[in-house]
């Protein structure tokens, strides 16, 4: 398995280097130092690669865009996670779309409280891939007896699922243009809006404020057709290399940014009640992003 | 001029896209799309090259090392400037070192109770290329009658610096390994302690705390032997592609992370008093940075 392997997969890898090319971002170009290809394949659905690169560590990419690195990805994970269920007075039933790098569920799995985790995810690779490359970001959640993992499309998944039913659905998927652009549809947020219980939570990673401004508008318009109550928060992201990181949510009830915020669970590294209030500040450049109600 | 010159003065350009090439990251590598060359120079210090880029609009690079960008400069610069200010009961004399863009000076210069800006910038050329290339960084502060400029050395500057003169003093100065090297050193920071009043503030951009940790713990170290009170403060860093940006601060009594927090001045887009706050709240993986007091 080599540099061959890639360029005949259709990355374009410097000659000379060997760096990887990473063709996402607007206005620059990004080449990764390759130190270690660890693993390649071709899904049904998506190239998959798992490469150790210096100075971020493992990093998982899909279709030629980094997805996840061992340096910063317990950042995204954790305000994904922990914002929403330290809002809601207790989280019972959650449901993960995406997320088959397992951080998602390793924070959930945090959740004493938590009793049942349906997991979606499109692609069976991306789990078993994870599960063998990036070990340490599922870790021992991955045989965690509350979890139940469905091999479908997130869509489809919603459009069957009992209304109701998750106090917390947690978007962990790719950006809009890629196999999961159905997920930033206003009929999406219609069937999650419908699957959710009342005071019910979604948050969804939504791009960067400053990168993907459009796309982050449009997102929370639609997001506030559908929730009485909606908005943004932000963490910080290195290996995306957007600087903010944007989550969208949408509330039947529970205030994410303003309600009480419950303790972090054991174990967080960038997760506490100080950051949480902090995600939710917003500086005036930003305030256009915040959704009025649409009550 | 194009990018023939460019070649020639060292940088690195792919011959295909014309793509700038940046290399002062680990692990990844950074290819500008340089959307056009306003200006080149070689001035006794450095290169000096301002470019339109698509994405991030006009950019200034010294020695092939973006510093300013004007998608997001207003964050960078307002906590370097309002972060410090805000928390003083009140600034009459502000020393700034480096800063030759303007942007720094713009916003001390929102404070109406400052009577003096002492600006000193090594390279007179950088300050020349920016009021005619950057015209918007520094606006109207390039003729604030309480400016007065020094084309010298921050370091040789302050060792002639009358003692307690200055009510803050913000180094807003290139990273180290540059001709800005002198300004991370233990001599300067007991140099700028004797420079600053009592109760007075120094604050220092100090890179980024996921891909420069060493150095930071380095700086905040140095810091912390020098000042009875000292620390760190972060924003969100978009065109440095660093995520998070760092500043270390050294007080004399003053507590910016703790103590009462004025309102902002007019005009700013990112600054907030609630914005000031949260730039001080520390997640647990930052918390080694956080040097204890050396009392």
């Amino acid at each position: 398995m080599g540099v061959n392997e890639l360029t005949q997969a259709g990355w374009q890898v410097d000659p000379e280097s060997g760096w990887l090319v990473e063709n996402q971002t607007v206005g620059f170009q990004v080449r990764w130092r390759l130190q270690r290809l660890l693993h390649h394949e071709r899904s049904p659905y998506q190239d998959i690669v798992v490469a150790e690169l210096e100075g971020f560590g493992r990093a998982l990419f899909l279709d030629r865009i980094l997805q996840v690195a061992e340096l910063d990805e317990f950042i995204y994970h954790e305000m994904l996670v922990h914002v929403p269920l330290a809002s809601l007075p207790r989280a019972r039933r959650v449901l993960i779309i995406g997320g088959g790098d397992g951080g998602t569920l390793r924070e959930v799995s945090r959740w004493p409280e938590v009793e049942a985790i349906d997991m979606v995810e499109l692609d069976e690779a991306v789990v078993r891939v994870c599960r063998q490359w990036l070990p340490q970001v599922g870790g021992t959640a991955w045989s965690d007896p509350r979890l139940q993992i469905h091999y479908a499309d997130g869509f489809a998944f919603l459009q069957k699922a009992e209304p109701g039913r998750y106090d917390a659905i947690l978007v962990d998927c790719s950006d809009p243009g890629t196999p999961a652009d159905t997920l930033y549809g206003e009929t999406f947020y219609r069937l999650a809006y419908r699957a959710l219980a009342e005071g019910g939570l979604l948050v969804q990673q939504a791009l960067s404020p400053f990168i993907h401004r459009e796309a982050l508008t449009t997102i929370t318009g639609r997001l506030a057709t559908v929730f009485p109550d909606s908005g943004v928060y932000y963490c910080p992201s290195i290996a995306y290399l957007i600087g903010l990181q944007a989550f969208v949510w949408g509330a039947r009830g529970t205030d994410p940014g303003a309600g009480p915020v419950r303790g972090a669970p054991q174990g967080t590294r960038w997760y506490t009640p100080e950051v949480h209030r902090a995600a939710f500040v917003t500086p005036p450049a930003l305030a256009a992003l915040r959704p009025a109600s649409a009550g």
